[in-house]
């Protein structure tokens, strides 16, 4: 009996050792005999060399034992250094629902990455948004975890690249950030405390990382701000250990926020001690640090504090092996050794000429992103590849969201006003968004491509009408005797870069400064007027929505935003983009999300409406869709089963165009209160004019099962399914579930 | 062994059923013959008559058995019936920070209660109220649960007697309601889904229920209409049975929201038939139905089909027994058996002349409130007893709060205006707030408090200003006209009872309609003005506070509103009330409270402030206070102890007054995110003008304990203990907590 227990026990520990290496194979590719370089490397370096490896960002390189440098950098929408590509904003490249564009855009921004010498890239950020005060909205892609999660995937992929590709030269390890909730704080305030039931977290934060890991296989993780439930992200074991890696079986590497180590205790107050700090971050495997402005000096926790700590024996070495390991495979992973390195070698040549041992990192950003001064090689043709500024237009081109067109205004024939009134505090400026950089190698204002595309069939003149900061009431007078004087207004609003950015949020969403005056006086010389949006967070556009008779939405479109905007005024491009987002009437009604829980009362309002003034996935087109014959491949399903949602499309109108078509579902009775309907499939397609299409839309278990008592199930019964243009003009059909 | 364990097992048992017993003997005070009379009943009582004794509100007596009535009623801050006494509406009664004086006004309450035939009232609400949108904002107490705790038990105390007189013929059975956590549905809409993390929901939102439990031994609960993390309250067995039952030891009657068991289904979703939905419910330990407008017929799910779900054998009969059980033990503990109950007796008359068995309780309420068609007998004495007028100007002097009184333009001498313009929606119009009877004994408006203080010192002249439903620009320039012509405006504004109510929220605070409009035209004026504010919601007054001189808080102050606050603006009153909640700025600014949790990165707002318009415990006198001398009886004490903290109060002005002395902890390191401040003490005291006294509050293991995992526990270390007049304003000392 023993001999026979203690067998199986052996079988049991070997198969458990073989899946656990097999898992790491597939999450980190490395050899046999990277793993057994990387052990002997480990077994050769100092406390001081180890504490090293764990500087993110910092000069991480060994010149003794030959380790390279891996360089980190951010490119949410575009890499953030001069000469780069500027895609659209990551909430604009959602917009698009297109997640083969996605992939690409995402394959061109690891190539610049790479070529501009930084392997690890701190992108994308994977968190749900429904709260329109928080600054970071913008870097989200939407509200809905199932669009998160797809969106997230097809980047993490491009990032990453897939299959053999991974991790090879074109390619950089990709962070997905930030674990977890971090678009939840309490009123939007970044950073503050996040107290969410488990059911959200799960179905709602966790599940774009679950996908990141389970079907992109992040290479990394940057944990949260705040504290989750009580307990700050950075030594949260119960969300990095249990869930992220026990659950999800993620097995790369774990970067520090920005000084967030050291604020687990200085800010959050939930440890005691330096020594404390450093070691419950590293049991919660944090395995690198991230600490802009801090030298290597007492700040640096996993500097010379760890140092000190595993000196003294106060934390054991093994913790610190573990994390200098996981630094080690992505270097090998990563294939860093043979790496041309600009970044790496400016750091280099600055920390030389200033004789500062401790470059501090924004000195040698602004460095490297003002001077243009790093050694060019390849990098310089790969950043100005023609292609990558076509794929930018292109991104642009499908991220248009056309929220109204009464009347038919747009588009616009380029001879059919004489003289067009381009006004307003974005018309003329650049506006990328955050994570941008300073010298993007092109950009199109929409008044120059205004300019750019009626050339001569019109004359355009332009007036900023209200300065954003700043705003005089002198300019809104100009402008509204610049718009008399003219046959049609385009009118350009929305955010500048210090009214929606990281660490600065709003308890407002109104256009900001005095633009909402802006557009009322204009509205009110009675001439057409088309409002164009180029901004981070949803807008407070109701009265907009009631009077201004055109409106086309771009967030911030990247380097072609005006050429892309310019199209979709005079009908060279057909709008397509659907918001990822709701847009709450005011800042009043946020949390704003579609997706919400039946209530036990009927809702009433004093003096307003519930309703959002545009529903998530809401977006026009110039030209219409019907749709018919939905029905299911089959009625009746188990959770075996994969069936199909079936709707023909029809294009009815007569200019061709894109309809990105969407499922939902809801569980009619469920032992958990479920939401009114999510998203679970959707499909953007091409139609010309008269063309219809079937679209299948394949319903699983997956679409189907909820979290419950920590787990995920599915209860049999009916469920309803629905398709159409957007969340709420839909048509149901019903599915019942069997086990 | 076997039979010392089998004995220590017996003796186990014996001691847990005596214990059981015990406990059941303290929560309900019934003898043994009692208990067995009501075992006998049981025995006798058909299917049918024990559904009916299910029904609350409806008539529910049983002739053949002589089993009386027992009538339900509501009485937030006064019983709901014309003649009875009106208080200050809960919040502003919770303003006053007196317990003795909560205590006496719901003692008053039951007494009235009882004498008009209502026994069991549904009444106090213990929501902790942090949204300002949500529409029964004002039928709580406070932001902050050792607040809502503290004047919960008061209050329950008061109607249901304390010892010996607990449910005498003077006193009634409470209920605390909403259970749990109504006061934080997502975007502040009554009823919509609660998801909150497992620390708030016991430290925040289950701890005045606990205190209401522990300490008062409350009589009844009523769930709340929500999901509260998925599962709806009314079959929520987790926190009726798990804690309010086996944790907190609750005895008592769970009564049911308006139609919320068969909502569980028809709106939640929850269950999937009615034998379902009553099974579920009566499992959760919800005994009796309240549902309106529901005749005996399906809609009634403890009528006709919990009887035919007994009858077929698909629901258990002891389900049902239990919950008669407890409505039995009840109508005995209230000795209900010779009651003179006139409302009852009313219903019955109803019930006969409409010759309709089910008489609408909305139409029998109307009709008692309306009527007074009653038989009276000693009700009339209790109702009309001086004394309860006394209190109820009592608590609206104790109750008012002086926000704001620049340049000491408060109190005003009577004869120094010679026209006074008093002004506004509220000025001269019935104020009471929500659950009130629409025909009071009396009440006083404020244009009349006015008139009768000054008598003839000064010229009153009035206007409306405007209407807050219906504004009309006339309105305001009378007003301005009046306001030009006078000498200083009292401003009375705030809501009306549409603006404010149960199942209608807002998406703001701003004063609703034209208010604002009104104010700034008055100030703009350049008269001197005084605001009052009566009102229901924390209200926007941002622009007042920096604009308006002098600020009066009435909350709704009850029948003597008028009299107390002329009392107060002309100094025969120094006011005294306190904020139990916050004045966010806005609307955005929601959930307001001043006890959150250490954020993890510095806040920063794009063109506002995070700071609130007022805080948490503030409210000014016209007298100053000086506060000295703060320590701590030791500054060290282990969880066994229970030390004070000493403080010394001065009034270093002129006038008698009144402080509320407020003390605060903060735990400074704690494995678990702690509140930055939590309110843990408060003493009311009342100074002669240079008088000065020492103040003692105690601070024990309950002062420094928080929710951990399912227990409440303390950790050494570090504490600060603050005092002050307010969340803002406080001095500081350290102790040390050690095991």
């Amino acid at each position: 009996m023993r001999s026979i227990s203690f067998i199986l026990s052996l079988i049991f520990c070997l198969s458990f050792v073989q899946a656990q290496a097999q898992q790491l194979a597939d999450y980190i590719p490395l050899t046999p005999k990277e793993h057994a370089k990387i052990e002997q490397l480990l077994s050769e370096m100092t406390l001081d060399e180890k504490t090293h490896q764990l500087a993110s960002f910092y000069p991480n390189a060994n010149k003794r034992l030959n380790i390279p440098h891996m360089q980190a950098g951010e490119c949410l929408h575009g890499v953030v250094a001069a000469g780069a590509t500027s895609f659209p904003q990551a909430i604009a490249l959602a917009s698009a629902w297109d997640m083969n564009l996605v992939e690409r855009v995402s394959t061109v921004i690891a190539a610049e990455a790479r070529a501009l010498g930084i392997q690890h890239v701190y992108t994308p950020m994977l968190g749900v948004v429904r709260d329109a005060r928080w600054g970071r909205f913008e870097e989200a892609y939407s509200e809905d975890p199932f669009l998160v999660s797809r969106t997230g995937v097809a980047f993490i992929n491009g990032l990453q690249g897939k299959g053999k590709e991974r991790y090879n030269t074109n390619h950089v390890l990709a962070t997905a950030k930030h674990f977890v909730a971090d678009g939840e704080p309490v009123l939007g305030a970044n950073g503050a405390a996040v107290e969410i039931s488990l059911r959200s977290l799960h179905e709602i934060f966790l599940a774009p990382f679950r996908a990141a890991v389970e079907e992109a296989r992040v290479g990394s993780i940057m944990p949260a701000h705040h504290s989750l439930n009580g307990v700050p992200c950075h030594i949260n074991s119960d969300v990095l250990n249990d869930i992220l890696r026990d659950e999800y079986h993620f097995s790369g590497l774990v970067v520090s926020d920005n000084n967030d180590i050291r604020w687990v205790q200085d800010r959050l107050k939930a440890t005691g001690s330096r020594v404390e700090t450093i070691r419950k971050a590293l049991e919660a495997g944090v395995h690198t640090e991230l600490a802009f402005k801090q030298t290597w000096g007492p700040n640096r926790m996993y500097g010379p504090p760890l140092a000190e700590a595993v000196k003294n024996g106060q934390i054991p070495v093994k913790l610190l092996d573990d994390a200098v390991r996981k630094v080690l495979e992505f270097k090998f992973a990563l294939h860093l050794e043979n790496e041309e390195n600009p970044m790496g070698r400016e750091m280099a040549r600055l920390k030389t000429e200033t004789k500062n041992a401790d470059v501090e990192a924004d000195v040698f950003f602004s460095q490297i992103d003002g001077s243009l001064s790093y050694p060019r090689k390849h990098y310089k043709k790969v950043l100005n590849d023609p292609s990558h500024d076509q794929l930018a237009l292109e991104a642009a081109r499908k991220s248009l969201i056309l929220l109204k067109n009464a009347g038919q205004l747009l588009p616009l024939r380029k001879d059919q006003y004489k003289t067009i009134a381009v006004i307003g505090p974005n018309a003329d400026t650049i506006r990328l968004g955050t994570y941008s950089t300073q010298q993007p190698k092109h950009f199109i204002s929409v008044r120059q491509g205004i300019e750019n595309a009626v050339a001569g069939q019109a004359k355009i003149v332009y007036a900023k009408g209200t300065s954003i900061q700043h705003p005089d009431d002198r300019e809104i007078a100009e402008a509204v005797s610049l718009a008399k004087q003219s046959d049609i207004c385009i009118l350009v609003l929305g955010d500048d870069d210090k009214t929606v950015m990281e660490n600065v949020d709003r308890d407002d969403i109104a256009l900001p400064g005095a633009q909402d005056q802006l557009m009322k006086a204009i509205a009110a010389t009675g001439k057409p007027v088309v409002l164009v949006l180029l901004h981070g967070r949803p807008p407070g556009i109701q009265w907009a929505k009631e009077h201004i008779p055109a409106i086309l939405d771009g967030w911030f479109a990247g380097q072609d935003t005006g050429t892309a905007i310019a199209e979709a005024i005079f009908g060279d491009l057909n709008p397509s983009g659907k918001l990822t987002v709701t847009y709450p009437r005011n800042v009043c009604q946020v949390p704003a999300y579609y997706n919400s829980l039946a209530p036990g009362r009927p809702r009433e309002i004093w003096g307003s409406s519930f309703e959002p003034s545009y529903p998530f996935g809401f977006g026009l087109s110039y030209t219409s869709f019907a749709y018919t014959d939905f029905h299911l491949s089959k009625s009746s399903m188990t959770t075996a089963d994969t069936i199909y949602a079936e709707v023909t499309i029809k294009n009815t109108g007569k200019m061709k165009g894109d309809e990105i078509v969407q499922l939902y579902v809801r569980d009619e009775i469920s032992s958990l209160a479920r939401p009114l309907k999510e998203l679970k499939g959707f499909q953007r397609i091409s139609l010309q004019p008269g063309e219809s299409r079937q679209v299948q839309i394949p319903v699983s278990r997956k679409s189907l099962e909820f979290w419950k008592d920590g787990q995920w199930i599915t209860e049999p019964g009916e469920f309803t399914v629905m398709v159409g243009p957007n969340s709420t003009d839909l048509t149901n059909v019903k599915l019942n579930l069997t086990n």
